[in-house]
Formats: structure tokens, C-alpha cells, sequence
């Protein structure tokens, strides 16, 4: 154990105490996975989406305080990686320069050669799938296929499921993505029940989400499953977010008038803060 | 006029007539907004918190594709700024370590000093005030006051309205603030009407937010405010974003236990897509 997990440890103490004081029904693998180091990978690329990755990211660093949560950034190579899109070409097949938007780096700590052993993968969406595919670059599925069979969960947000969908890791799954791309992504994949309406979708060890926010709701729900409700919610009323809950809320499935939609959805849902547990 | 914003501005006409085409009753302002270049900075330190900063930072990114924006990141020093909060004492007066924490970076671009005239300045919370207020530390709030005078619109995520407060340029207005750490920060300013059921208060040129995710509702808000409806919710729907546009919603008055707050609201509350401008 390094010796900067004690401090973790010492605070999950006091949170496991708050929780276990209202006989909250923790399963097994939720008791186990609060005593453990989870091993987080996050797969970047040029032009990936800003809140793709640092919504969910919000609620993992939270629950880093109390669970000992390890994290790195894995893209090609190590360094800068920019949301800025790179060159690439429009729907309509002209050339698109998005060199004057804002630009937010994350820095990728690990390649696809040197990423440690991972417990949950998350696969960021972002316009920058366009200039990766454009140029047959297929390193971001051949590390997904590699990876597969030894994480134990697989996320995506947005377009993120395109690469999922490529590397053969959907086959036989349900999934949803982006309704803002919807046709660009669900034509990837050959036997995946792509699922019209839906903010996100859990089968199997996959979890795949709708577009850019839907990844903060998603992984809610996910640490929920991993860490049960209790702490979980707390955190999440910390950061003062009334997450969607119901996978099924998709009102930008009709908005973005995906094929398939739930017309008859209500456009406007109720939505509230989680449970406090005391 | 930067070469590399004529693709912007390219890019500006054709969402112009998009929104022209409804006669939607942009107000002067907006018109002018929308053809200018808007200098934003984001005022950062060692100890932010992650989505003060990339939840208001992905609209903003994205609406720097049809309209000119130019983002400087600030902070007493150039270089790496980590969310992860140095050491601190917590609420009881004890030492808090959280060297094991998950970290995210920002890269500061330019220094108190070195920042360029701003329209827009945004300070964002987290707990890495308690170390700057342990060290006398008040370069952040010399900054806003200096500054204060000659930028268009302030703006304070969570806790960062502790700073504005404490700078003096709160006096005579309403404000809010994170719900979570609320005594910490209204102890802060003289003459400062704390509104304790806000999602968002604007007054004058200042916007202060709620905790955390209520960044998002404030900029999406300030931003239909910069620019008018149309591109904006065009935007916001393209990141799958149902926003809270009410900013008297603040059901975390009501969960954090806020003195003063709105007891009889509705833990739940109707949110829901923008609407469209086809």
C-alpha cells in the first residue's frame, strides 16, 4: 500500500461509518470495491470533448477523497492532448478549421504501450474521431479490443461509442451514443442494438452514454453500482448536480429527431437531487 | 484581424442567418457581440474544482466556433494548476491531506500580471481557498479589484464569490453561493445581500453561482444573455444539456440546510431542453 493511500483510507473509515449506520444494502462487490484501489483509464485523443471528460471526471475525483481511486490518461503519445479539433472534413465533405476555438489540454499520462492494468475504461467522444478515421488511424480500437477482456467495466461518452463499436466490443450489446451524430455513429458495429432514446445504456460490463452531459448522469448511476448510494449521493449533492436518474429520460433523442425516438416522451422531465442518507 | 478567426467569422454569417431568418429581437448588444472579439479569463488556483472551471468552459469552447472568443487562464504564476488542494486545515481546525486525490491540470497562460484587458472575468471556487486564506494570501482578490473597473461582466462559480466578496466589489449588490460551504463564504463582505435560495444571481455586471454545476446554468444563462437565445440553445442542445433556466431553483438550499432558504420549494422541479430555433 503506498503510503498516500492512508489518508484515503483513514477518511473511508469515517464514511463507511456514516454508511453502515443506516444499514444501507451494500452488496458484496460494493463493500469490496470501498477497500480496494480501482485503476481508472481515460482514452484521449486530439479534439476530444472538454465536459466528456471532465463531467464524469468531477464525480470520480470527488470519490477519490474517500475511495482510493488511481487515474490515468491514455492516448498515443504521453503529453499535451488538445480539445481544439484538428483539421478534418464536414458532413458534407468540406474541409472544417476549428484552429481559432478555445482550447483545453489534458495531459495524457500513459500511451497505449505503457497504460497499467485497468479496472474501468472510459472512452471520451469528440469531433477529432472524424481526423482519426480520416486517416485510418485505428490505435484507439486495437487498444479497446486489447484491453477488453481484462477490464472489468467499459464506459463511453457521446461518439466514444463509435470506437467501441469499431473495436468489436458491442457485438451482440445494446448501446446508445450522441443524438447529435447519431447516424455517423450507429453505422459502426454489425449486430449492436443501438437504443434510440435513451441517456445512457448498461449491458453487460458496458456502459455507453448519449451525448457530452449524459456522461456526468451515466457515471452517477455507474458509481452508484460500484460504490453503492450512500457516499455517492452525498458527493454528488456536494457538487450540487440533480443528475438524471432514469436511463430512459432522452428528450434530445426527439430534439435531434433520432430514428426510433420516443415521440411520445414528455420534453420536460422531473428531475431532482438524490437521497441524503444521514 | 487575426487570420485565424475569418473562418469564425465565416462560420458567424451563416449562424447569423440561421438566427436572422425568425427575427428573434437580438438587442443592440448582442448584434455587437456577435461580430467582436470577447477576451475571457478564468482566474485559477492550486486547489480549483474541476467542472467551476470545464463545465462553464465546454459552452464557451463551443460557442467559440461562430463567435470570436479568446481565453486566457490566470493564476499568480504561469503554468500546471492542479485541482488536487494542497495542504489545509478542514472545518474543525484539522489538518486535511488530500495529496491522494485524483488531479486534474489547467495550464495558467498568463500571470496576474501578464493578463491581458478582459470583457469577461470568471473566478471559480474550490477548497484551495482555505490555503490561500491560511496564508494571507490575497493575490487573487487584488486581481478582481484591480480589474473590477475596466471589465464588462464578473462572474464567480461556488466559493469564488469569496473572493469577489472579500475584494470589495460585492458591496451594495445580491450575490449567491455554493450551498455546501455557505457560513464559509457569506461571512465574507460588508454590505452583501446573500440570497440563500439562488441557482444563480445576476446584479449589475456581477454573476455569482451556486455550487459547483450550477456554473453550467449560469453561463448558459449569462451567454443567452451575451448573445441572444438562438445559437446558444442550439449549442447547449447539441451538448445534450438540459439546463435549469429558472435561477431560483436551489433545491441544495434546501438539502444543505441553508438559514434563510426557500424551505417550501419542491425537492423536485420541471427542467427540459431549450427551446429550438429551427
Amino acid at each position: 500500500m503506498k503510503t498516500s493511500l492512508v489518508p484515503a483510507l483513514a477518511v473511508l473509515a469515517h464514511w463507511s461509518q456514516l454508511s453502515l449506520a443506516q444499514d444501507y444494502p451494500f452488496t458484496e462487490e460494493q463493500k469490496q470495491n470501498a477497500n480496494r484501489t480501482l485503476s481508472v483509464g481515460y482514452v484521449v485523443y486530439h479534439g476530444y470533448t472538454i465536459l466528456d471528460v471532465f463531467g464524469p471526471l468531477q464525480f470520480l475525483a470527488d470519490l477519490s477523497w474517500p475511495f482510493s481511486i488511481e487515474l490515468s490518461v491514455i492516448a498515443k503519445e504521453t503529453g499535451a492532448i488538445h480539445s481544439r479539433p484538428p483539421a478534418h472534413h464536414g458532413p458534407d465533405g468540406m474541409p472544417m478549421d476549428m484552429s481559432h476555438m478555445i482550447d483545453a489540454q489534458i495531459v495524457a499520462t500513459h500511451t497505449f504501450v505503457t497504460a497499467p492494468p485497468l479496472d474501468i475504461l472510459i472512452v471520451t467522444g469528440g469531433i477529432g474521431d472524424l481526423t482519426l478515421q480520416e486517416q485510418n488511424d485505428t490505435s484507439v480500437e486495437e487498444f479497446i479490443a486489447s484491453r477488453f477482456p481484462t477490464t472489468r467495466h467499459v464506459l463511453s461518452v457521446c461518439s466514444g461509442a463509435g470506437f467501441l463499436a469499431r473495436a468489436g466490443v458491442l457485438e451482440g450489446l445494446r448501446a446508445t451514443a450522441t443524438k447529435g451524430s447519431w447516424a455517423h455513429v450507429t453505422r459502426h458495429g454489425k449486430n449492436v442494438t443501438w437504443v434510440p432514446s435513451a441517456r445512457w445504456v448498461h449491458d453487460g460490463k458496458v456502459w455507453t452514454s448519449s451525448g457530452v452531459s449524459a456522461g456526468m448522469d451515466m457515471m452517477v448511476a455507474f458509481l452508484r453500482h460500484v460504490y453503492g448510494d450512500p457516499v455517492v449521493n452525498t458527493s454528488v449533492n456536494n457538487v450540487e448536480y440533480a443528475p438524471h436518474v432514469d436511463p430512459s429520460w432522452d428528450p434530445f433523442s426527439v430534439v435531434h429527431k433520432v430514428p426510433g425516438a420516443n415521440m411520445s416522451m414528455a420534453m420536460k422531465e422531473l428531475v431532482g437531487p438524490l437521497e441524503v442518507y444521514p
